[in-house]
């Protein structure tokens, strides 16, 4: 957009879907009003040079077909719309980059905020955001990503294959190193903390991080490779640097945080300081999503937590034992490893109810090896042991990549063959 | 409960609605499950002994009417559920606390996790918490909160008086302490940056804050009361507390930030570190509440707020322009004073298109005056100015307290009465 001085004004966009009392046009005004320069009365301050330099624009409206009932109740729609119908479409508002600075909060209460709760508003949902370069460079992004990630769990070629530390919860530390201790001795490449699990005080981190450490190491010096394990440091920010400190003092090659409780902040604060990847977990992310006409799309979720500096997403997994659908889950995936305003991409991590054969799905449908596959009780669940787990995970991939069928290849590996057998009824 | 070794298990308890495909109570069960030891097999390390002490405990489940149609679409309910309904109700899980400790991410990834996620849930929403006093009292709370924030703003007896810097973006440091010169000159309580306003370019924080520190002194040093200037602080965390250390040393009495974006373990480090009250902006909370079958009730949210260390928290205006009713918007300024496990009550902020007229709704419905009542172009936008804006707010108040209708009340108080006449139709 040309400024009234001539010069190009430098902006970034928030694409919706909107839903509103009001025809779309004008609820969308509404909402670039209210998140720049606006307030239900033109105030005294507020000159046209000022509305004209910090203004956000509607840029794209694109309607769909009206719906005959709200997807959310609105007071203030009851009270004031007039419209027998609630318009839906999508629309794009482009922001002043100056409005904002490189303040991640302050995007988020700019792309995010109080334009949720604007009673013209029976709908919306954040689709998607786009940064210019110059402005998403001044936000750290990840600090490993997809290569720091392979390179420090020594796996090329193929996805990461780990676990998750289960039970969830009442493992002593010395009952974890054990397990930990089986998991290596599988082969396993990656291993993390269930998020429900950080520093309960009948396994406090410091000790199950005693405990693990030196069996991780044993392995490390046994493969000339250190297992990654992202032990799960969330807490406070204090908590979080000491025990990041303690993690890398201990040669450990991950950490773990639950980024939605932690918040952005707390995550940007992980990236300043981190010697190792960071594994965000989304735990809280349905509430945010759930509904196709409230919250936030993954698409620009993900984009925030690069731009906050994640290493590692959880996308779900497939025919997993949550909500999304496949094809929602694999789209998640593709977003993490799709360009983004010159911001490293993200490692998917594909988890809940994984096990070896739905490997193939995930392989036809990405169509890139860069993921993390996780299955926790379809390894240390697994009919023979927690060795046929890995191993069975392995040859899943094996399978997929190389285009053999499943059952095909099952007929030369046992611990696939015994995995089908168990898992495939129960999660099929 | 008894465990089985015959002590008393010290518990935390969650309260939920609860829409699924599979009946109520094996939904909370996998609920409950899912979110202490469970996962979807039994596994070698779960044994009973671990899964009787770390289990969580469905202890009530409250049948309502089933839906036909799923509030939230699941994949899996698709593909595994064979009712032709969907169940409704409200449970009540209690959780071992020392499943968490005094870990905040870890409660919420416990109580606000994954459990949103669940193939078998089409509906979830958090209503509300219930924490024994010894637990809750292992989490920091409000430093300040209503008596604290009274205290520092000097106002007893009646609501704080406040208002927001508009336009809300735009604002050189400079004209924004000219307006701050003119709200204080009129007598105003409190005053706070715009959520969309922290650090940019054209207005950074340290300019702001050295426009407008001498002008709050100079209005301390006439009246004997510092104005209580809420200046969004938001950033990163080094950002943050370099920015409440300049705020004290300039002798302000108040720091803002948008607590969803910072996340819990900012807000609770900036709770640490604070000498003043932490005003919590909430923008983005649309997103976690609007629909009525998914994401957190208010009245669980400002439990986690207080748990942090918040110490005045928004809750809407009446009558304003946002989507909440006002029952709504009471019921949630009532939680913030209500008593809860022994942690202090908050501070709730009334703002959103309010204006002097709304205060009798308020008294009337509250009850109480232990409130802060924002008004930005409610005073800012006054036909008779700033000073006549926050005249007729206290006028509003005064009106309210003493039991006299509004309109007999303007007639002897002009700046009420014009603001009957200028807002009141529009908003009302």
């Amino acid at each position: 957009m040309l400024r009234s001085d001539g010069g190009q004004r430098s902006e970034f966009r928030a694409t919706y879907f909107l839903e509103s009392a009001v025809p779309l046009q004008q609820a969308a005004e509404v909402i670039a009003g209210e998140q720049s320069s606006g307030t239900f009365l033109t105030l005294p301050g507020e000159t046209l040079e000022l509305k004209e330099r910090f203004r956000a624009r509607v840029t794209r409206v694109t309607p769909q077909a009206p719906a005959l009932a709200p997807a959310l109740h609105s007071a203030w729609a009851a009270r004031h719309a007039r419209d027998a119908v609630f318009h839906r479409g999508e629309i794009e508002i482009a922001f002043p980059i100056e409005n904002v600075g490189a303040n991640l909060p302050t995007l988020m209460a700019t792309i995010a905020g109080n334009l949720f709760e604007l009673g013209e508003v029976t709908g919306l949902r954040l689709l998607d955001l786009d940064l210019p370069e110059s402005f998403a460079a001044q936000f750290p992004g990840p600090k490993f990503g997809v290569e720091g990630t392979r390179k420090m769990a020594g796996v090329h070629g193929r996805p990461v294959i780990g676990t998750i530390i289960k039970p969830s919860v009442g493992l002593s530390p010395e009952k974890t190193a054990e397990l930990v201790d089986n998991l290596c001795a599988a082969g396993i490449d990656f291993i993390k903390d269930d998020e429900l699990m950080a520093d309960p005080p009948y396994a406090p981190f410091d000790a199950r991080l005693a405990a693990v450490m030196p069996v991780l190491q044993k392995h490390a010096d046994r493969t000339g490779q250190m297992p990654m394990y992202a032990i799960n440091i969330s807490g406070t920010i204090d908590e979080m640097l000491r025990r990041h400190d303690a993690v890398v003092a201990a040669g450990g090659t991950c950490i773990m945080a639950s980024t939605n409780w932690i918040g952005l902040a707390g995550l940007q604060h992980l990236r300043q300081h981190t010697a190792v990847p960071v594994h965000a977990h989304r735990n809280g992310w349905g509430a945010l999503t759930r509904h196709p006409a409230l919250g936030i799309a993954f698409r620009a979720y993900q984009k925030i937590l690069r731009l906050a500096g994640a290493d590692q997403l959880h996308v779900n997994g497939v025919q997993g034992k949550f909500w999304e659908p496949d094809d929602s889950v694999v789209a998640s995936a593709a977003a993490c490893l799709a360009p983004f305003a010159g911001v490293s991409p993200l490692m998917p991590v594909f988890s809940s109810g994984q096990w070896a054969g739905l490997a193939p799905i995930i392989h036809g449908q990405l169509g890139s090896d860069d993921l993390m596959h996780l299955a926790g009780g379809g390894i240390i669940g697994h009919p023979h042991g927690v060795e046929a787990g890995v191993t069975s995970m392995r040859e899943g991939w094996e399978a997929a990549r190389e285009g053999v069928p499943l059952e095909e290849y099952a007929e030369t590996h046992p611990a696939l063959r015994a995995a089908i057998e168990h898992f495939g009824g129960v999660l099929a």
